[in-house]
């Protein structure tokens, strides 16, 4: 299973591999069928070793969660810097944030399946982090049919929609097949200037 | 939870109310986390019980999966028969088929969330279901293509694409919220004939 790339900042080690222990238990056979010793197993410690480091296996996915959640709006934020036109920017918010999605379609998956699985404040704190995604992008919409650039009669449907096309890649992509998270961005991004941009 | 009506023609009656058990226990923990004892208690049956249906967990999995794909195929051939022209067929059937995601949101989460557990020949039937809808809706684009109504470059990916954004209904779709399944469905139907159609 890939390893993301933004889990490399945690300290210390010993927090990291129990993180992608969890990750890769949780993604083989669910949140709920996995137990704190199979993680401990995965990640070569005794179960008396993880909570030395997380206190159940709850606080595991809260944290897998949020450190996915917290990667998504950064490259949300990052896609959505100033500058460029709606268009130049919807286009690249999507190539960036599919391509994510493919990327990352081990972690995306887990977080996305096991949502109802969250301690109730872990599950606030993604709340927060979705609703920021998605306030972002609708105020990218907005901006555009200011501009004159997209035509939406509902924003907040087609901001829900962009983004969904985009997460639901993490249930279909494999590494296995033929398209490259790439292209699949590129496509993508073509397929959401559609969707906002008036026939004209 | 919502009961598939779809579920409804399956006899003997203690099958029904077994499969509908299944699901609701998958739904709530995952299915490698359910036993079938949890789940001949949900349905008022001995574990015994549910062997005189059902061989093993894995076969209610396969027979929920099968079932599921297999109406979810029947109402695209229905949004699909004779008629109309490429634009009313293609809004015709995200319509239904968007419409058909949220209304079935329990069922559909379960059945894609699981695709992994399915034995193999279960996942053989139900690849084959999936390969079916997939060529329907690939059919539909290269004829409104042939037609003139259609600029699509890459008829497989928007394809998957249209799939996609309805099938991820079932994950972000709750009876609770304010969009309901046909309006979903008619959002999603301009999206998808945004996403097809050329600039003219």
């Amino acid at each position: 299973m890939q390893r993301p790339s933004f889990l490399d900042d945690v300290r210390p080690r010993a927090s990291r591999e129990l993180l992608i222990a969890a990750l890769e238990a949780f993604a083989a056979r669910g949140y709920h069928a996995t137990t704190t010793r199979d993680i401990a197993q995965r990640a070569g410690l005794s179960p008396a070793g993880v909570y030395v480091h997380y206190p159940s296996k709850a606080h595991l996915l809260s944290e897998l969660s949020r450190a996915g959640h917290e990667a998504a709006l950064r490259v949300t934020e990052a896609a959505l810097a100033p500058g460029g036109d709606p268009v130049e920017r919807l286009e690249r918010f999507v190539q960036v944030f599919a391509t994510w999605h493919a990327e990352n379609h081990a972690i995306a998956r887990v977080v996305q399946y096991e949502l109802g699985a969250l301690p109730a404040d872990g599950y606030a704190e993604v709340t927060a982090l979705r609703r920021r995604i998605e306030l972002l992008v609708q105020h990218e919409l907005r901006n555009g049919c200011s501009s004159g650039a997209f035509e939406i009669e509902d924003v907040p449907g087609v901001a829900l929609a962009i983004l969904s096309l985009c997460i639901d890649i993490a249930r279909w992509y494999t590494p296995s097949q033929r398209r490259r998270p790439s292209a699949i961005g590129s496509l993508y991004a073509e397929l959401a200037l559609r969707m906002v941009r008036g026939r004209d």
